[in-house]
């Protein structure tokens, strides 16, 4: 176990926070909730932007940019998603500032430069964009309109958490319209499923697809999509949505179009997302006492290579091995490799560095090794060491590579089916939730009366109705009305 | 001439605006000096960002991201970057929006909930990113520090443009600290070349590398550094700028190292950074009457191919070979290609749309081409038309890419040559900036007042003191006193 980290048993919070933390991937900030993604942090979620961006243009879509700024007026026009907003915006009152009469070198508000309308700044780009689609659409041959924005949004959450809830948080939105609602769910639900691919494929995060309740719906969507997440301390995690918003904006913001027999009618809409908050999941996940564990496919550094050697003309050795032969095979592969060949910090040091920051695969490669053209072999998720021959090394570690993301994505998965529990009744309910955790499929008779009640009693939500869900007769675990099929709830980051 | 667009001898400005607007590059927003960013616009970016961010982390930087605001205290730590950006930022004042008493379906800014302290929207981020260095620089084995951030960036400007100027805009800022000046001066001065070559190479537009006289100097720098490109109406555009900070945010933000010898001494600073107002560059630079021209190497689209065919039967035979043979043969070279199949709208009319969008290579085949096994192909620069045999026909593309690549340097380096001219007195000044514009090399004082005396009489300002500039002896064009070397002023945007 690594010193720096606290354990997942004694504080799991802490835990969380240490790993992101020492594993260099964030720091705090002086900004109230806002945090600041370091190098190595950043590295992951270019790599992660960069699958799904390929996913969304292959997916018939193209990237664009909207405002920061969303006039007051136009935020309240759509009254649902206002309301859903609007106690947690960061909001834009002036345009300057000027020295202070009284404190020399200090600013302050100038109160002259008000502005005429506030400007929220962006917690979600609805409202700016279908103000602008509002322009651009007439006719069915403008539809579908297929828009994705990567960008920064603010909100102004009281409790924040790194990565997890954050003031400032950066994501991509997906904004389409459509001439029909049936093409409109198609999309939503399309997206779903390019986001389930993705986590579960690249992240190595099995997920359950489902539809939000009434409750948990987007303001201002007809229906959420989600995939849910289940981590170490079995609460659950939302990682990404997909909205089908119907004509709730178009009407709005009086977005209209003519069809193919010239009759006019409101467009359908969609938006979808996922973010920053994505890296906590995977943080969660996977990691464990010694640090951070990445999933090979989306690792900033798949391979480090870490010369055991005394003396400089023993490292000379190794680095010509290492620097003509290993590196280049291994990046002929694709593989992602760093040679530390930090001559003023120790192997032991270097291997319990690399443990924390969860690079899958260590290397370590001394005089004898070479003697011998042999390599040690190390790999994160299951810390199993191995000597391999150097010859055909770089397939050997691509192979392996796969292999830790298999095995990270089998054991997450096994983790997650041990911990979806039915429970029939209030009694069992409540307990699996303080002792097992998890997913608890339970009855519940369908108001949104009784899913808040159970919120308040419990802590839990319900995270969604899976996707697949079969139908079965049964009582509401609260109410003991009829139910026709089990939800998911959960405690929930 | 397309009829859409305004002649830039008519009236230049609304050229410029036509150009985006109906080249399908940008749109108005609903928020002042903001605008929106479309698809075609967008990838334009990417492609830009691709380069760009492929030269940064080849000169050892790694991206990372810092907060959007910056807590009013830390904004007017560095006073003299403080002084510069106050009278132009947005400022946030309230975390929340309640429903309005007094009008049902409406919001106000909720007084309760106003922020102890201000938070200025970054205009650029030295002073939050100096705040952050300061907690991960103790010693010299910190340093370098090497990073940079795309990044939106808000600056409340009265009058603004598409691209050129917009209250908003997307750029990269560069954020180095060192332990020794040299090693700071050399950074500014490299990242200023890596800016260079990007704009000359793949923009194909021909820059003057300078340094900044002080009144022009970015706020907080000891020296900027900067490329000058010269538009096609001889006025001047700041293409990029690279700043030698000193250890002036080093001492803002107390941030110190010890070097080798346990010598404590403050850090040495860089920044630097180019935004989406390149766009603007290229669109002035490069565009004419009929549209849009885009160079080659980071055209959206580098090739469309337009089917020119009467009936079904003549189209599925057309997109037979282009979608079998010539698609594949040109994606194979990397070339990004679109197939223009839509039946509804006339070859006439695509014509002109391709034209509007700057495609570098229009091609058109009709069922008498293919029989000929022949296919026209249109260069966007020249209006030169020529049918070439279909038989190799991707490398015949490449290399017209290339060749249009080339032209469009060519043509604007010729422009920039013929648009230096020397003054030697102040009349000479005067009457070539109102009749032939462009740079005008002359003798200067000196002195800020003389440069704002200067600005004042002729709203010429001095772009830079040319890396190259050969010294000669001479006398100020206002005040006759002595000089030393030529600078170049200009008219700018």
């Amino acid at each position: 176990m690594n010193k720096e980290i606290t354990s997942r048993e004694i504080d799991y919070s802490q835990w969380y926070n240490d790993l992101i933390i020492k594993g260099g991937m964030a720091d705090y900030s002086a900004v109230r909730g806002c945090m600041i993604i370091k190098p190595y942090g950043f590295a992951l979620w270019e790599n992660m932007q960069g699958v799904l961006d390929k996913k969304f243009k292959e997916t018939g879509h193209q990237n664009a940019y909207f405002p920061l700024f969303v006039p007051k007026s136009l935020f309240e026009a759509e009254e649902t998603n206002a309301e859903g907003f609007a106690k947690e915006c960061a909001v834009v009152t002036h345009y300057r500032l000027k020295s202070d009469p009284d404190k020399k070198g200090k600013l302050i508000v100038d109160p002259e430069a008000k502005l005429e309308e506030e400007l929220v700044v962006r917690p979600t780009s609805e409202a700016i964009i279908w103000n602008t689609y509002k322009g651009w659409i007439q006719s069915y041959r403008d539809l579908p309109i297929l828009i994705n924005q990567w960008a920064n949004v603010v909100r102004w959450e009281m409790r924040t958490r790194l990565f997890l809830r954050t003031a400032e948080f950066l994501w991509q939105e997906g904004h389409t319209a459509h001439a029909t609602e049936q093409e409109a769910i198609d999309e939503a639900k399309k997206m779903l499923h390019v986001y389930a691919d993705f986590v579960e494929n690249y992240m190595a995060l099995p997920v359950i697809r489902g539809i939000k309740s009434p409750n948990e719906r987007f303001a201002g969507a007809v229906e959420t999509f989600c995939i849910e997440a289940l981590m170490q301390d079995g609460k659950a995690l939302q990682a990404g949505t997909s909205h089908f918003l119907g004509q709730n904006f178009a009407k709005a913001f009086d977005v209209k179009f003519s069809d193919n027999n010239n009759k006019l009618d409101y467009v359908w809409a969609t938006s979808w997302g996922v973010s920053t908050r994505l890296i906590g999941a995977l943080v969660m996940a996977h990691g464990d006492d010694d640090g951070l564990v990445m999933p090979p496919k989306i690792a900033p550094i798949q391979v480090v290579i870490v010369p055991i050697f005394k003396g400089e003309d023993q490292l000379a050795t190794i680095s010509q091995k290492v620097n003509t032969e290993i590196i280049p095979a291994l990046t002929a592969l694709g593989i992602r490799v760093k040679f530390d060949d930090d001559a003023t910090a120790r192997p032991g040091w270097k291997f319990a560095e690399y443990e924390k920051k969860g690079v899958p695969v260590r290397m370590a490669l001394g005089a004898r090794d070479l003697e011998n053209n042999v390599i040690e072999v190390a790999r994160r998720d299951t810390k199993e060491k191995q000597s391999y021959p150097l010859e055909n090394i770089a397939n050997t570690v691509a192979d392996l590579l796969e292999e830790i993301q298999k095995n990270l994505f089998g054991r997450s998965l096994k983790y997650r089916e041990e911990h979806i529990t039915n429970a029939d009744t209030w009694d069992e309910f409540v307990n699996l939730l303080d002792t097992k955790a998890g997913f608890i499929a339970a009855h519940w008779d369908g108001t949104p009366e009784t899913e808040e009640k159970i919120k308040e009693l419990s802590k839990a939500t319900i995270r969604c109705i899976p996707l697949d869900n079969k139908l079965e007769e049964g009582n509401c675990i609260l109410t003991g009305k009829p139910s026709k099929q089990r939800v998911l709830f959960a405690r929930a980051y």
